[in-house]
């Protein structure tokens, strides 16, 4: 068995460090290595080594950048299968899932090659006095990059490739769950010509996590994951003065209005909800069905469809979904269940106590549905990351949006209508980032902005989507004048503002 | 003498606040009034009346809204005089200047007018799966104003014209110093057809801040003031889950290089620095000459203009500026020119002790400059408000963009030179927010972003310039599908995000 | 009775002109005055005048511009009595139509104070080589504006208005019909402070519009009008270099769905169909209703709401709508009610030989309405500039989008409908550059782009909305690098293309 | 030998076509192979074929056009070698600089992968009355491409990547020289996953341009090429309403003022001047020396490079540039170098007569120089598209820039200089489309407009940068009103746009 590195100015890196953690095989419940835990030292070394080959890269030209960008797109294509195979072993996702999450982590990797098109200044000539002002927009520094266990590859390379393109270097700690995709990023950067140290990655918990928020080298900070540890690492961010966006939990409500197409709202709530384990921040929580006619027909429809679901190894290619990430976030998973149906939820589809064939030592959770869930359980209030999802019964939609909005978080939500007026009403007052009528997941395409509202975003700066050029960029103003040689300036006490000139 | 009150639902509003200030007329040390400081029950006022109002507000459409802007707009051009004379007499500085003020504040009315432009949202068609892609930006709700003396119409104006153009509600706190001139401006408001509610007054000092900021229905802070309290904002702020945009000190660095023309430098660097009585975040406070020939031939420039200078009441029609904002704000200018001498600083010109005949109350600073500044001392390391300046000696561009970036602020950065090499790496390099070039003081053009670099600066947002529109508004990204009538939704475990369909 | 001049230079000018003709009141058919039609001379003129004023006004910086545009703003609002007279006495629109008009104008004058934000270039740092790549827009020169009756006062401000607030000059050549308002505004630009020269206006017909499009001096044409003119003008002032928008006829379908709100659409119809006697390119022409049921409520709806309209005197404060602008036009208003006829449709309502009492001599056509129109009559072919309207009767959204798509004018279209789906297919499909759901007249705000497709405008410019800022300015695009002064360009012959550096 | 067929539908296509052309290889002279001209008939096919594909091109999703473009960016680079071969053997060109011209295609296919990005809507929320106001970039339908014979691979690739990523298709006519380039083009964009037809490629000469130009389903022109061509092109083009851009002659003025690296300045002359046999619109055809000592000693400078230059085949290793395009093109180079010297010139270098060893009939022209050329000479006033270049000598940078301002053409114009005031001049003031300071040609990157001024650019529209994402798509603006159930819309008769509800 293998120990795995961190990844350093272009290299395994081998520091010192004391402390290691186990990385598990969760489709059976495996060792798959040891994984050294990075100590302060080696953060030190990771940071000189991005801050001297951040300065080269700053000053790298747009041309170049983008080109590495381009290279490492095509080599994400052609590993994709590797990748693939990273993503299920250690993260318990099916191989076809994985490719779903290759798929858009490549959808990342492309907008990035938009970098030079959305960091582009404003020219402004002659706006008073002989004048011309325009800003500039340059990289901030080091990227402290803090990924979750859920999208191995995707977020990683979400994070990464438009920081990168942008000019910053980066320093990326994966989750220590799943550091192995990681490892691999770090060989294809290296063989798009990506320059040594620009892209890093050291493994490791929360004492590094603490390391990169003090580090006085490192500029800002991208975390995606769980929401005390996302509202802990803005505080700590913005206390050290560093940029911070912070993207975690979500709850997210899919309305069915009586006029919907139930079948296809039926269809895309299974996948929506159950898809990847439900280990997604967007999957779909809460179905709210509206009307008791429209609950009764949704409930009747995707009963049968969960129950046919099959659950197995990542590489099982009849299974549906596979494991959750650990033993632990079974045990959550399965508490989580058992106190929505002693707060009164009726419970429909019991997926505890699943054993896997062959696979006992597994950490699988069968796919499981509470009806009648109320605001007032527990059930609803906390993001519930395994696959037990509820069904709320509510009688308008001006319920279903006043449920959706006293919920703490402000990820996605979605709605099923064919009614122009429902389908505006509800992206009109839902208090949520990323909404979506008539479909399953409000994941916005790569091209537009990703992020939540109230506690599902901490900090206001997008980092996916067109306004990460702003996140991963600092922004200069300029007002420039060239005289006439003979032309003095005149001297005004009044106010000596440029433009009044 | 009328007591000042705060500005609340549209009226004058006395709450049964039990604490005051006085506002000093500084020109001659009178005490104009009494100003309520408000306690928390009167900001519970304030916010229960800026939220209503605001929910309707944010509801007016933008035709409306920037209707009020444009009627606004016209009544500060004609309540030039009014205004002017407000400003002049809580703050000091000379009718003149004050007129350059609202010149600039009219510019950020003005530029408010844009906000239908600015806050327009993107829109895509058909990104995969039949999906169209769409983001809107919605108003905050409530923005906590908090402005500072030395731009009593100014600062207001500029944070509030925008906020209320994208559809918030506004309750400033002005400075306890000038707090008549946003008394007025409520009344503006309200004659410009702005509901009542929208923009609201409240007056007061730290306590009222720490309100402000713990106040759950305020959703963002826009502070501009001193660096210790700014920082204090933005961390208070962000721990309280506000968006907060904090513009703090400057020290701005004016390199003037050999080939520059000189007369026009020095003309320049006079206005510049002491324009105001220096009281300008902006303002330049150390004059950087490139070589000692350079330095000698500024020096033996600038003297004879700064000797020239008169200094006088803010109504006085021969100043060139007036008092310092307090007594206090005296003596603090006086001790930062002995600590420069003491440090080994050669004081030129000295501007102590002045007295203005018939005014011997009044807080007056004359100018004084210091030659030999360095890098040790204090006097360069600490924002001075007020009318002392210094020259440092440097030996070339290096060591001017090297001693530039040495400092804790970036503000703003000015070069005087012909040579295009010579500006473009000053832009390159200096880490300011605002650079000039061949020009005073870079305050950007309305329709650009204003705002500093490092300690300038907390939060990465801009308050004034169009990325306001963005810090006054929050952003909704919709997926939006609308299926033919028999057209089923597909149900894809692999993964259901829409834009792979 | 005054004879009406040009306007050149800042004052009324009297050519040695030798032609002129007459301008009418509508009302009563009396004349108002004769009005100068300029001759090659008066042009050469106004050219020279606007060439000279116009190379001043280019390098005016942004600043005085934008002042100019916000005072000639306010002027508008106050002389709103005074424009609404004017425009009603020539045109025959009713008063409150006329201040309707004005408040589209204001509209246009209020999104021109964005000309310095929608006019901003583009700014890249270090492209490749060490070069900075932006974008300037400057003036185009001289643009010769050519207006129609229906608006005098809104078309002649949307054209000059963002025209001069990008540095051109103008030559507006109003209706022959309407001239008196465009005099008007010529004092208005003064006032506001518009350098003599900037903005000039020259009556004529055909003859003057000829020596614009071969005038040398001028550097491109604003046309809105008639399609025949329009398409003369595009093929001529194309042929002669110039940069050419000509918006000219519209035959706008308002489809109505069974699922509609028929009261809502029956009442939005008859105002947007009758409203300003149909003298509108928006005008809404034909009602297409979905299904014979709709059809029959539809009908019902709406002729007891025609049959109640007034026709009046502009003047007449009862009055819904007024004359038409001439005689002749009354005649083909009625002449294309016979064709119709003749080709099979039925005349539910005649408005033929309407005379109103004390006013024998207006030309006045009152409201018809025709039933079972079809696409092989010239009265759906044909342009009908006055209140004659249809009704079609279609079996589906396919036929009606259809019918819609097949027409040669791809003005406005409106669909009503609750549906989601239809008013997704309807924008998609129908090939209008202005499209309404649930809207009676898809006019775009100010700060949206303002043009028809196919036969409705010629030329792929937009000359209102924010793509106007690109029709009045020219592009250049600047590639700068600031080399070391011992930095040595190197001589590649294998492509010297800078950014491959 | 093989015969070159169009590319149809995905195939090589093999029409009835009764005409056809000789290829060449200019650097041998032989014949490389014939060439079929379209006919009517042939056009008449690949029309259909491509307006069949295009329409569900036009329909898919942005994510699947996105990744063909992808895939051909990649296809690109792993085939540079063929691609480099194939230019050099039809155009003369010698490896290197084919490599180069691949290299900029590539930018532009990595460009066309911002489509998405760069066609988005703009999106406001409640404009006035409860209307949102969106608009929508669609492809125009099919764009006819017709390309010159200096970029064999590039101006098609710029062309059409664009084109296609907005979802049109396309109908390429390369030049009748240089077809086989794009032949092998067609079979790379289906290999890319291109549908068969939305990429099509027909052979011929002026017939089949004007077959193109009056085709009633080609919706757009695209154009580089000669000036005469051009406007001819441009005026059918617009006669037949459809969009048009047409790219076409230049004289590229390089200005170096006295204070410029001379060094660097004639090293940029030569490559800049010679390279690629002068046969591209970019290249500097005269260099104007600013000053007497300027001139001789840019002079001095430049002759040594000049003869230093090596010309042969277009795979000789050693080779600085290689032959003409045609016999013909060097005996029009050779005229115009005669008629100079008739008109007073110095011929200072003649490369008239130039044999290559073993290459004799080869249409090789040398390089040439002339000095002390005037505006009253020809071969000022005509582009000479073969390496005879001059030298003017002038007295200060105000005749520079007349001089520069005098020619008919404004595509590109560059200075040297190290004085901000004196290249802030030039670029303010020189009326070219594509302005260079210390750079040698200012092509600029791909993400900014490439496109001349006057009589460089035919049309107003850009079609190669941003704004080629205008026009290669229609706009439609879309005003949209969802209202209550209950709510009725108002009958107003005053005047019914919608944004005064």
């Amino acid at each position: 068995m293998d120990d795995l590195t961190h990844f350093i100015g272009g290299e395994a890196y081998k520091g010192d460090d004391d402390r290691s953690g186990v990385v598990f095989n969760p489709s059976d419940g495996s060792i798959l290595y040891h994984c050294a835990y990075a100590s302060k030292t080696t953060l030190d070394h990771a940071a000189d080594v991005a801050f001297s080959a951040g300065r080269a890269w700053a000053n790298a030209s747009q041309a170049r950048r983008l080109e590495v960008i381009f290279r490492m797109r095509q080599l994400v294509v052609e590993n994709t299968d590797k990748l693939a195979d990273l993503i299920g072993r250690e993260n318990g996702k099916t191989i076809a899932d994985a490719k779903g999450e290759i798929g858009r982590a490549l959808e990342a990797v492309e907008f990035a090659t938009n970098a030079a098109q959305i960091t582009k200044g404003e020219y402004s000539r002659n706006v008073g006095g002989g004048i011309d002002t325009f800003s500039i927009r340059q990289p901030v520094g080091i990227v402290g990059c803090i990924a979750p266990f859920n999208f191995p590859v995707m977020v990683p390379l979400m994070m990464t490739s438009m920081a990168i393109a942008c000019g910053n270097a980066v320093i990326l700690k994966p989750s220590e769950r799943v550091p192995g995709a990681s490892a691999f990023l770090g060989k294809l950067w290296r063989e798009a010509g990506l320059p040594d140290g620009v892209w890093n990655a050291v493994n490791g918990d929360k004492e590094i996590v603490d390391a990169i928020l003090r580090h006085p080298k490192i500029a800002a900070i991208s975390f995606v994951g769980s929401t005390h540890v996302g509202e802990y690492i803005y505080r700590q961010g913005c206390a050290n003065d560093k940029r911070v966006a912070a993207y975690t939990g979500g709850k997210n409500h899919m309305v069915v209005m009586p006029d919907a197409d139930l079948e296809s709202a039926a269809s895309a709530f299974v996948s929506a909800a159950y898809g990847s384990s439900s280990q997604r921040c967007m999957a779909v929580s809460l179905l709210l069905a509206v009307g008791e006619g429209t609950a009764e027909k949704l409930r009747s429809l995707v009963v049968p469809k969960i129950q046919a679901l099959h659950v197995g190894a990542y590489n099982d290619p009849k299974a549906d979904f596979g494991a959750v990430i650990t033993a632990d976030a079974k045990r959550v998973v399965e508490q989580a269940i058992a106190d929505g149906v002693a707060a009164g939820a009726e419970l429909v589809l019991d997926g505890r106590g699943l054993v896997v064939p062959g696979l006992e030592d597994g950490f699988y959770a069968g796919p499981s549905l509470l009806d009648h869930v109320t605001v007032e359980m527990e059930f609803w209030k906390k993001e519930v990351f395994g696959p037990a999802r509820g069904i709320m019964r509510l009688k308008d939609l001006d319920e279903a949006i006043e449920v959706t909005n006293a919920h703490e978080y402000g990820n996605g939500a979605v709605i099923f209508t064919r009614s122009g007026h429902a389908a505006h009403r509800f992206v009109t007052e839902v208090e949520a980032g990323m909404l979506g009528v008539n479909v399953p997941v409000p994941v916005p395409v790569g091209h537009h902005n990703f992020g939540g509202l109230r506690r599902s975003k901490f900090g206001d700066a997008h980092m996916f989507g067109p306004d990460a050029a702003r996140f991963y960029t600092k922004m200069k103003t300029v007002s420039q004048r060239w005289p006439e040689p003979e032309q003095s300036a005149s001297s005004s006490f009044s106010l000596a503002f440029p433009s009044n000139q």
